[in-house]
């Protein structure tokens, strides 16, 4: 039986990293995948939706090229070559996992893998033991009840990025960056969308102002948008996919080709030998303390599975934390407050801490600033001047409790809020600090003079 | 004779700036232009530049449309639409200014103002006075002695922005930010570009890494370039314009419709009034101390006039913190150690404190990062794989030294080292704020992660 320092199983953001930074640290280190290296992330999520997204974003400015003093005559896009461009995206980001495994020598074991009692995982057969197992085994797209997917007319975002056909009209049930994502590119390839959300605004997890923005930036490309709705019912017997939408106004029938149902996601704990170990879960997640030990010593889980955000980079950064602990390091405790979070549509949507409403339920005095795009001379020239910056601090102490941000490229200009908010910056510092012009982040600047009443540009 | 608390001369993004905070802090404010509100940067650089850029980006996706699964038949550039989009996008921002003028109760006289003894501006033969007078005239294009401009055939920025015809041949002398901005945005037009740099690479205050980038990225979309390069007679007698070029390899006669002259700045302090006041100047600049105040009482000097970097931020920030004083406030001095520059071409450069070799030169012990975008998922997606992020620190006390980018929307991503370095993060608190996934940013992080031997996806 081979024996390891370290197994991970799973291969997602959460493991590959995790796996790496453990063979980094000296230890003997083997990974299970059962299908692709990287995960959901780099072959089903991340990586091939920024492909898709990217060539939304080229059809936009062909579209829009007389704006900019261009002119194009004759132009189309090819959906089957937008999502074969993505899936080689993809293949290509899986390839350089392979070679970043070789080249940190961690055994790959391709194959199905269940957690054993006595620190031993079992693939497809074979029994491989560690002083520390890693389970980073990620989630899936969440099925609701009344909206089963059937991976033909009801699909989650696996099926909604290889569609053999671009369909003519889209449903999408869920408005997490999942389903914004998918509007955008579908409506931007021109089918006609229909966005659907069970709460009162559009990507609820924002701001409110972030989402009022998102929803008139929707409208304004002719993206239909349902608040307070819900699926009651879905009929796939005909030659489309009708879906009944209940609203405060009343029941509706809506008619499509597909419906994508974003509605988030199931952890995927079954079936990977956690009870046969003993391993406690709670509500979907499995239980782990501040550095990812479970209630079985040797055993440790990370990512999508824990209860941290279900992101990427809070996946990748458990599983680091994860490996320095055991080998002994200083290691602090993740801020789950200060991890942000992105959506790719056109605007893009970047935020970090506590939203206006959060910060007032929790008692905070606010001074709140806030820049729109359309002030920026930068947005101006780029013709980028949807959206803006929001700025929250505490009046008392000066603490900056939220970043939010949507407008072009601000899913680059968070990682400034994030330090700033690491370094526990004061809003006086961020002013003084010299933006370079003209950049849309001056904008951040901008905001935080605005919460100071020290804004120049409005 | 109005009176004022203080008088501002010049508009551009110095003096404009300067009156908005001034008129903020309950001064009585006036500011002389004699040409357009928002001076050269609004009117005739940063802004108008970034619109000619933009509509050239936007020209690239056309040419390479098929490269993200879309189809162009016929496609074209209207050259003059182009300018003109860059026109109405610079006479917007001038319109914003009066605007914001008005808003802030700010006086604005029209004329071309002389400083005079006894705190007093005379304008086109009106005099006011004040009690203070700031100073923020600005710069203009340097001229060479054996490179006259004539505005026809050799020409300066201001003639690059408005160009009556596209030239089928450019010789672009000088490769600061200015030169490489027009020497893409015109061979992305069709023009046939050859940059000539006196020094040994482009781009000579930046990073060597990053001039080598450049070099590689500039010669791989077919702009000529020539370093160590000396132009030393130019010829404008016959139809167009030949320029002798020396290099280490003997002399050779370069033909072109234009040539531009990129070769810094000279700024405006001649018949202002200094003299007559008796406001020390030395070579070429206004001397001035922390807080911009002069050897004269009541007359201050900000903005490209001034020793510092002759920026538009920097212009900014010295005249908020000089009106900041007068008031009364506590003000720290600028860290002209900390200001970012950028250069917004494609790739994109953005950088921050010491390059290598300066870093070398003064002596420290160096911890250098390094992270090509080649290695990052969202480069891969959206198809923006050239260039880096290089981090510099200091091997002993961890200081920050320098950070050096280019690539894709690096201008908006330089923001959070300008913030980490003022803040005094060490690299570890940058490696261990978490940065969004998929992001250009990640490669902050990820450079930081080699310098301390601890990257992950390289």
């Amino acid at each position: 039986m081979s024996k390891y320092d370290i197994i991970v199983l799973g291969s997602g953001p959460g493991g590959y990293v995790t796996a790496i930074r453990a063979s980094q640290l000296g230890f003997k280190t083997a990974i299970v995948e059962k299908e692709n290296l990287g995960g959901v992330c780099l072959n089903w999520g991340c990586i091939p939706t920024k492909a898709l997204l990217k060539s939304a974003q080229v059809f936009e400015y062909l579209k829009h090229a007389e704006d900019y003093g261009l002119s194009v005559k004759e132009y189309d896009k090819d959906f089957g070559a937008v999502v074969k461009r993505s899936r080689g995206v993809a293949e290509g980001m899986s390839k350089g996992i392979q070679f970043l495994m070789k080249k940190n020598k961690i055994d790959v074991i391709e194959g199905y893998g269940t957690l054993k009692p006595g620190k031993k995982v079992d693939v497809d057969g074979t029994e491989y033991s560690a002083d520390h197992i890693i389970v980073a085994t990620g989630a899936r797209s969440r099925e609701l009840p009344n909206l089963p997917q059937d991976g033909k007319k009801v699909i989650g975002y696996r099926q909604a990025m290889t569609l053999p056909e671009q369909p003519k009209k889209m449903i999408v049930v869920g408005s997490g960056a999942i389903g914004i994502e998918f509007a955008y590119f579908y409506n931007s390839m021109g089918t006609e969308v229909t966005v659907v959300e069970y709460l009162p605004n559009i990507v609820p997890v924002e701001d409110e102002d972030v989402s009022k923005q998102l929803e008139r930036s929707f409208k304004k490309i002719g993206i239909k948008v349902m608040t307070s709705a819900e699926v009651t019912t879905v009929d796939t017997s005909g030659d489309g996919v009708k879906a009944t939408v209940k609203t405060a106004k009343g029941e509706e029938v809506l008619e499509a080709d597909i419906i994508l149902s974003a509605v988030g996601i199931k952890t995927n704990i079954e079936n990977i030998g956690l009870e046969d170990v003993g391993i406690a879960v709670d509500r979907d997640k499995v239980l782990v303390n501040d550095f990812y030990q479970t209630n079985v010593p040797g055993y440790y889980a990370i990512g999508d599975i824990t209860p941290g955000q279900a992101l990427a980079h809070v996946a990748s950064a458990e599983g680091i934390l994860c490996v320095e602990k055991i080998a002994g390091m200083h290691v602090e405790p993740i801020d789950y407050g200060n991890i942000p979070g992105c959506t790719y549509a056109s605007p893009e949507i970047a935020s970090v801490g506590l939203t206006e409403k959060q910060a007032k339920e929790k008692g905070y005095d606010l001074k709140i600033g806030k820049f729109p795009f359309s002030a920026s001379g930068k947005a101006s020239a780029s013709g980028n001047k949807d959206g803006f910056v929001k700025v929250i601090f505490d009046a008392k102490y000066g603490e900056w409790l939220g970043c939010h941000m949507i407008g072009a490229g601000v899913t680059d200009m968070i990682a400034e809020a994030v330090l700033g908010r690491k370094l526990e910056t004061t809003g006086h510092e961020v002013l003084k600090t010299i933006h370079p012009h003209p950049t849309m982040s001056e904008a951040v600047m901008e905001a935080v003079a605005d919460a100071y009443d020290e804004v120049i540009h409005i």
